[in-house]
């Protein structure tokens, strides 16, 4: 008896000790990303050297280089590109709307083209018919909607807290919109953009066709003009004129960029962020902070010198905005390649403040991360619950279901303020907020590292 | 012992009914907080119709006279003012401040007298000296000091998360170093601004003098003209030219302003945030936003016709920042009238996101309110721990040792870019942190309001 509660002791002991030796490594993570911190000036030359970059343009060849330089100059273990297939859209130059009444009043729209959207060839005319969301447009019968611009107009609900709550549930205005109106014999659309406050920038988007279907042009107008035009239409019929001269072009050649610190054994943790953005404002929180967040939470474990357990790869993906080919292709390749997957880790939601963790379906994975609650307290990370992991690292899962998957969770109040708009700039995001981003990816996947068998 | 079990089994499903009731009410209080939320326009008004309002400014009249007129229009049981009496200081008109080096360089600094500072009666010139902060200070011999101006060059240690942390660390230079540096000799002081980032604004905020010490001129610099002089320093001596005709008038009348709900009994509930702000910016973080959400909370609680055990009352104390004699004089009124005080809750943190709670020193205090974790954490409301809960109502709990107070737990990363400076207007302020600020604070009250007897 004795002698087992010696053992018990012991394990116990061993136990604090560890704790100990965690707390102590992850806060010397966190004395890292804040005194010595490189994201920032990361970010700001990816947002003011290179700008912004969907995929298949000038500026995103010229990310995976600024990518690849960058990883390289930090001496990893392995650095190198994947080869990828991406699509290429580009919105041209001229966009122009306007509403006109029935008094012959006139309002300029600010719109933008949703990605996939085509040309309007010229100025395209139309009376505006007003529908909720795509299940109400379902409901129309043809003759209604034939011809017409369809609007769009279901708005965030302020309700949730979360508010990629509001925007999963609008998510298929944008999506499926355009798609279901020309099913009908739409001849355009426009949408309420997806955003949470009444102001006057668009925000775009990727809008997607099945192969049988017409493509039709699509655009999202600013949430005060979308008011607007919902106070004209209760008056009376409003007609639309737009012209967009948005193209889509042959497929080109991209890359995921990769960087690693290999391991022990052969088994494989991922961290992601997407290295694409949308072609306006300057893709600072969607997603150059993740990016960063994933370089530098490299960076921090090389440079204290840590040996993980399992190989770490900080994967950059291409086009996770208008296909996710990046993602996709990873999960394939990783398949051919008999990789051991057994983490990934995405940072997709912006350089605010990061709070907590999603844990992809599993309580039982989700309780790994439970384990560390005391310990993340003391650094403001406090939420952990089921949830979604991220776009990129979702087709791995498909690949690897026993796989632990984890998006960070991050500050989401005023996230929609930028997303997919011009205001989406380096000056938006806060210096403190993005370095704690930074240590919280480093310190998850070292406990993962240091958890997971 | 059926009997017994059935009696358990009673209490358990009261208990659950209870909480999911609570729940419930919860869910109203974020609902009304989110859809039909009043702060953000009141805050504006705050800002843009009142704007900067300290002690004995004819603004800080106006704000009295703003905040009277918006609580009488929500015909709450009792709207009063509570009469104090608060400093006058004025910043007058001329301020500027030139460092000079040996080579005969010069650079224009960008300075803010601290509150209380004297004037220098025309252009003051002086050899710096670089100290620290208020404890090397004191070990320097009166010689090295005397008619010098000691600049105070402690900067905020980015390793803390909390950036409170940083400011309480090193809150002595700017509360203290004027006077220390008077009893040495010295002629003036600078300090480096109170700041977490690198930036061009200086900040501003009190500093005080014993009685017996000579008054000495007191401004901060920015803490980009800090790095400045700072490397300059290093190569050589470094002289400053400073003007400033700030200046202390007599004491004038101003008011607490206070709205009540009537409870059942006589005990009291405070919730309470300051007024009163410096005279640069617009107060808009601090502490606007906590004016409109203690204003906004007792409108969401009447308007949900919610009946309260106690009163709650909602005071907006006048002269935080330069004396606390709002909060002073109401905890006196209090024990001379023989209230009942039962509980505080202060906002005073900034309208960034609320994370959750501190509560003051009390295990048994904090118990109350860890309680209600899981119906807060649907609301990102997470972090509960002993700490501290304001400067407003801190005179309150030495008179009632007894009462459980409370500090609304907010993001603080971005908080000291915009504290005590001209950078601290409405536009720092995102709608939707605001109102679940408000719905926050409507939320603690309700719950205390039902857990305190």
């Amino acid at each position: 008896m004795r002698k087992i509660l010696f053992i018990v002791f012991c394990i116990l002991l061993l136990n604090v000790r560890a704790q100990k030796a965690d707390s102590v490594f992850v806060r010397t993570i966190y004395d890292e990303a804040l005194e010595n911190g490189e994201c920032y000036q990361n970010l700001h030359s990816l947002c003011k050297d290179i700008g912004a970059r969907i995929s298949g343009s000038a500026e995103a060849e010229m990310a995976v280089h600024w990518a690849k330089k960058l990883l390289d100059s930090y001496h990893f273990d392995n650095v190198y590109l994947q080869e990828i297939k991406v699509p290429h859209w580009e919105r041209g130059t001229n966009e122009a709307a306007w509403i006109e009444n029935e008094n012959g009043e006139i309002v300029k729209l600010n719109i933008l083209a949703l990605g996939g959207s085509v040309a309007t060839n010229g100025l395209l005319s139309g009376e505006i018919i007003k529908v909720k969301n795509v299940e109400e447009l379902k409901k129309h019968p043809q003759n209604e909607i034939k011809n017409k611009v369809v609007y769009l107009y279901e708005a965030f609900d302020p309700k949730y807290i979360n508010t990629f709550s509001s925007y999963g549930y609008c998510y298929p205005i944008r999506g499926n919109g355009a798609n279901e109106a020309s099913k009908l014999g739409a001849k355009a659309i426009i949408i309420r953009s997806l955003a949470s406050p009444t102001d006057n920038h668009p925000h775009t988007g990727v809008t997607s066709f099945e192969d049988n279907v017409n493509k039709i042009p699509a655009a999202a107008i600013s949430t005060e003009n979308a008011e607007i035009l919902n106070n004209w239409l209760k008056k009376g019929s409003v007609s639309l004129k737009m012209e967009m001269d948005c193209k889509t072009f042959p497929d080109v050649t991209s890359y995921n960029v990769i960087a690693e610190i290999k391991g022990k054994d052969e088994k494989i943790i991922t961290m992601g962020a997407h290295l694409d953005s949308w072609d306006i404002g300057e893709g600072a929180h969607d997603d150059g902070a993740g990016v960063v967040h994933c370089i530098e939470a490299l960076r921090i474990l090389k440079k204290l010198d840590y040996q993980p357990n399992h190989t770490i790869r900080c994967v950059l993906f291409m086009n996770e905005e208008n296909g996710n080919f990046g993602g996709k292709y990873y999960a394939e390749l990783a398949k051919k390649n008999n990789e051991n997957h057994i983490c990934a880790i995405e940072t997709d939601r912006g350089g605010f403040l990061p709070i907590g963790f999603d844990v992809l379906k599993s309580k039982e994975h989700l309780s790994i991360v439970q384990q560390y609650q005391k310990l993340l307290f003391d650094y403001d990370l406090v939420k952990f619950k089921n949830g979604y992991s991220g776009v990129d690292i979702t087709p791995l899962y498909k690949e690897y279901p026993e796989m632990v998957q984890l998006g960070m969770a991050i500050n989401s109040q005023a996230y929609f303020n930028y997303h997919h708009s011009e205001a989406d700039v380096f000056e938006a995001v806060n210096k403190r907020e993005l370095e704690l981003g930074s240590a919280a990816m480093a310190t998850i996947v070292y406990l993962m590292d240091i958890s997971l068998k």
